[in-house]
């Protein structure tokens, strides 16, 4: 994967002295998702696992559920005017009968006229294309397992060391194992990457599954989240207020502030049950 | 500003105890921008300053950059059914004569068939459009002043204390005097807060200041600063490969990894010249 990160000249200042030398930073690139021939979405993105990130991409706005719902990806050659293959442009082709995507701008947030654009238009837009019921999943997990999530998802990324600049995304066990990590310079992106690779292989919805993302917890972390039928996801940083709505409306488990052994448990804390045991007697 | 935050209850989990009660979280709304009644985005924000929200994307977008070049700008009631004013669609009224912007999704990155799709393509799309001439700006600063910024930054966040979501971008004066804050879900909003704030009050390009901003440094912040004049960007993490190839090929100085009195100046280190003086003998 010699696109994943790239070096460059930098001079580092620590306080007075000044050295020169080569850094490693994070590649960035565009990437255009096309679904039957037809541009859907641009997206700045770390090159490497494209086809899951655009799977992904898919399964959050609500496009597939399951791999037989794409018949095939590729990248386009022939992008540019010489024939050259970038590598940066890669279609969908979806399976017979599986409908086209809408490809407006305000297709998240207009799908109820009577609403207008606000944040209920969005918690509306998840309700009504949301295909799994996460309130039926039964995961149960304890929080000292959680606990343990953001040291093995820093412990498993290979390139943030190097750069410092990749977001990362892990797909953990009940038990703490982890089953999938994808590290990019967007957030979303990791999140579509560990989402499409599962549905390529067969594996949605995600029940009892934990989502860890590095930093916080945005709406759209949460709708994506939704779609792919995950129950639990937990961030290391805070949530938006929407992130927070549309979590409890969805029946989805929503930790933040996710450091050591302390966290934020925002929704759906029946999956996390108090410790039983001989336990300090604050527990309540 | 009512909007900007939002509390929700939280079960707090320290170790084995836990704690029920109420958490302020960052807002996050969304906001879509019309130009001359057309929609051109939608963007996941922090309701407050809106108006310099939208003046100031439309400066990285190549489609403002002077205060004239705005007729109006206003919330657009009658967005939904029964006629109530959301406050999250704003609609942008340019001068005669300033052209409608390209709505396609590939204008950052299809200006030249030649190219395809590609970190190059959006480098050419940058230098077509940018308006002003950062190699010009003979900005200089002290590493020592640069220093304080991170510091000076957090102290002046006003919803960060309370929230822990929200990404911050301040423009600075060489002396290190902050002139304008802003906060937002998205650093991208933050940044687009602050330069059109500066838009708006005909201040466009911002010759010899400083922008520094929370988090990573990305190819899509480079453009903004780059497109509003401003010869220096610092972030506190890393940048990413193009975000370099940007700051070096506009002449923009981009500085990362700022904390503390150490730095990593990836390009345009002549604006930031060696401590003289007493000074210890490692200094190049």
């Amino acid at each position: 994967m010699g696109r994943v990160t790239a070096l460059r000249p930098v001079l580092r200042v620590r306080a007075e002295r000044r050295s020169h030398r080569p850094d490693t930073l994070a590649v960035e690139e565009p990437m255009e998702i096309r679904v039957g021939g037809r541009a859907l979405t641009v997206t700045m993105r770390t090159p490497g696992d494209d086809f899951d990130l655009a799977a992904g991409f898919l399964v959050a706005e609500g496009v597939v559920r399951a791999a037989e719902d794409i018949a095939g990806i590729r990248y386009c050659a022939g992008a540019t005017a010489d024939g050259a293959n970038t590598y940066n442009v890669v279609d969908v082709a979806l399976a017979p009968g599986v409908p086209l995507p809408e490809t407006s701008l305000e297709r998240n947030f207009y799908t109820t006229s009577s609403c207008g654009l606000c944040g209920k238009a969005g918690l509306e837009a998840v309700r009504t294309t949301a295909p799994w019921d996460l309130t039926a999943d039964d995961l149960r997990v304890s929080c000292r397992t959680l606990a343990l999530l953001p040291e093995r998802l820093r412990a498993a990324q290979r390139v943030f060391d190097k750069t410092g600049g990749l977001h990362a995304a892990g797909l953990f066990a009940p038990d703490g194992e982890l089953l999938c990590l994808r590290e990019d310079v967007g957030r979303h992106n990791a999140v579509d990457k560990v989402i499409g690779h599962a549905l390529r292989a067969g594996r949605l919805p995600l029940r009892g599954t934990i989502l860890m993302v590095s930093g916080r917890a945005s709406f759209e972390l949460v709708q994506k989240a939704v779609m792919a039928g995950i129950p639990l996801l937990a961030a290391v940083s805070a949530p938006s207020s929407l992130a927070v709505d549309l979590a409890r409306e969805q029946g989805l488990t929503l930790v933040g502030f996710l450091r050591g052994s302390s966290m934020n448990v925002y929704t759906g804390a029946e999956r996390l049950p108090p410790h039983r045991g001989p336990a300090p007697s604050a527990v309540s």
